[in-house]
């Protein structure tokens, strides 16, 4: 080798080691760079699979009304209308608790036990139905058929439900101011109307919205691996619309029954109990995950204590997929996001009429 | 009769005509001026019996600030401080109904019926006591002993509140908030002061105070008599201060049993079971009377439903006054103006803190 051909060589190594440090360094100045395209990325991703969380539920049946939902706020916390006094849409949807429980399974009148899980009623208008089986065919309807609800309101009539309202003048004239058009206004359908309209307006933007709006710091790296992992792991063949689910039916345990690892007792079979359709074993409705950080326990019958244990339930039970440590920390930590502000109207326990 | 004397005659008929003429019409035109009067005469009565309504209750052990009121607010309506998860202070105290249940009988924790009718806890600070028989020294007294009251939240221990309460960060920064001189802020004690200052906010000026404060309209002609009949038959012997009541025990019952005319079932010997005196049977706090036309049912037992009818019971139980018709209208009427309005902090039902 001559000493031309020494220097080419030490020249080709110095360029070679040059370019590699210039990527390098180039490298470490782009990559926030190429973490924003990512953050876009992931932004178009959620947007196209949850798109935007409306200002309210809007309702063709029931036209959303500044009386309406005056009168419906009080509605929602009217325990005189229940047969031991006590029960009100508020007793099993707390506001302050994120409309939920923290129950098992709700307590209505005289204690008697649901069947199942309350759900919080913030963002819950826009499912396929109410309750978990489905049985109800809006918010409007579970309103209704809850005063006759034998473990819920318990009352034994509508007639004698309303029978209740019309003797305090003071809801007689709310009525009125709520349903002009109507000659016998306090009826059970518009109590119904009144607590839907009230309902419809209950949505809780959170942080996931600002994220898919464009603000790429609203949340943070763990919750964005979570929200990746959330999307690639299959959760959103379930889990999307605004409201992260609420718009199909599923069975609960695709893989393996549910109760082998949710330890359930009794065995629920879902929405077979409506239908009795063979199909519809353990069919439940999908929930919505808005909030559900905040509205522990977890599942139909509120068998699971921890957000994080029945991530790796579900994805167990759903995907087959065993999920680490830190996918469902991670997924946990992006579920946090959906924890939202909630309206200050929805957070006043109004004054009620009084009795005549 | 000379001419002369026939003109004086007819001149003096003249002017006595003319006189009585003067006094009829200026009797009419005065007859404002001297209801006047008669109004500034009751409001001089009242004020000297009941006496103004103060800005709030003061304490001296438990001086009101605003972090401890807020943390109040959250405490009061907490409920997984309880042993089913239900009872919160707002359960047997319910806000919208001006802060009594409109039961006979509180229900605690698992639908346990308590011994006594819950009263309301607007003005209730500044009482001889809590509960009906006195079994409370304040209401901080009251809203501690009722973690562990068996009917109430029924909680085992002290200790197991202070667990939960600690396994929630957003308490720990509250209570550090609000009890800043504290090492370990988180006690059952501090929740108790919590509770006590947000109840000391709550005061309900009513058109009663209005009317003590000089404007005579604020109160009606009916209630205007209704006030009257009520300083005059009595009642303020025991239904006195600016809280009407709340500052003495009393025989229930002076002239004969209360039973006789509440058909209450079972009997209870009121003070008795705290003092063991014979001298204390059937002696009960005399309750304070704000708010008393929003607050059905009446009496410790609840055993009396419309107002109208605790108020003749009542005048003949301790007066031994046959009230008739219109004056327990009357009285009901004036009772009316004493309720008040609420504060709109006291309607609010906060967000409560997270589950760890």
């Amino acid at each position: 080798m001559n000493t031309m051909m020494k220097i080419s060589l030490a020249l080709l190594r110095s360029a070679i080691l040059l370019t590699f440090l210039t990527i390098a360094v180039l490298s470490a100045f782009v990559s926030p760079a190429s973490a924003a395209d990512t953050d876009q990325d992931l932004m178009n991703r959620a947007k196209a699979i949850f798109g935007p969380l409306p200002a309210f539920m809007p309702s063709p049946d029931n036209p959303i009304t500044p009386a309406k939902v005056k009168l419906g706020n009080m509605l929602f916390w009217e325990p005189r209308i229940s047969s031991d006094g006590v029960v009100s849409c508020a007793k099993c949807h707390p506001l302050g608790l994120f409309a939920a429980d923290g129950l098992k399974k709700a307590v209505g009148n005289h204690c008697k036990e649901n069947p199942r899980n309350s759900p919080t009623i913030f963002n819950a208008a826009a499912q396929i139905s109410a309750h978990w089986i489905g049985n109800r065919t809006s918010v409007e309807d579970q309103a209704k058929q809850a005063l006759i609800g034998p473990p819920s309101y318990g009352m034994p009539t509508y007639e004698s439900v309303e029978k209740i309202l019309k003797s305090m003048p003071g809801y007689v004239k709310l009525f009125r101011e709520a349903f002009p058009q109507d000659k016998e206004p306090v009826t059970v359908d518009n109590f119904a109307r009144a607590i839907g309209a009230f309902e419809r307006t209950l949505m809780t933007p959170s942080s996931f919205d600002d994220f898919m709006n464009g603000k790429a710091e609203a949340l943070n790296a763990q919750q964005k691996r979570g929200l990746r992992t959330f999307l690639d792991t299959g959760c959103t063949t379930c889990h999307y619309s605004p409201y992260v689910g609420g718009q199909i039916y599923r069975k609960f345990g695709v893989f393996q029954p549910y109760e082998n690892l949710t330890k359930s007792q009794p065995i629920d079979e879902g929405r077979f109990a409506v239908t009795k359709n063979e199909a519809d074993k353990y069919m439940f409705k999908v929930p919505i995950l808005r909030n559900v950080a905040a509205t522990p326990p977890y599942f139909h019958d509120g068998s699971v204590e921890k957000l994080e244990d029945a991530v790796r339930i579900i994805a167990k039970l759903q995907l087959n997929r065993d999920l680490t440590k830190e996918q469902a920390a991670d997924i946990t930590a992006f579920l946090g996001s959906l924890t939202g502000a909630i309206p200050e109207s929805a957070i006043k326990a109004p004054l009620l009429p009084l009795a005549d």
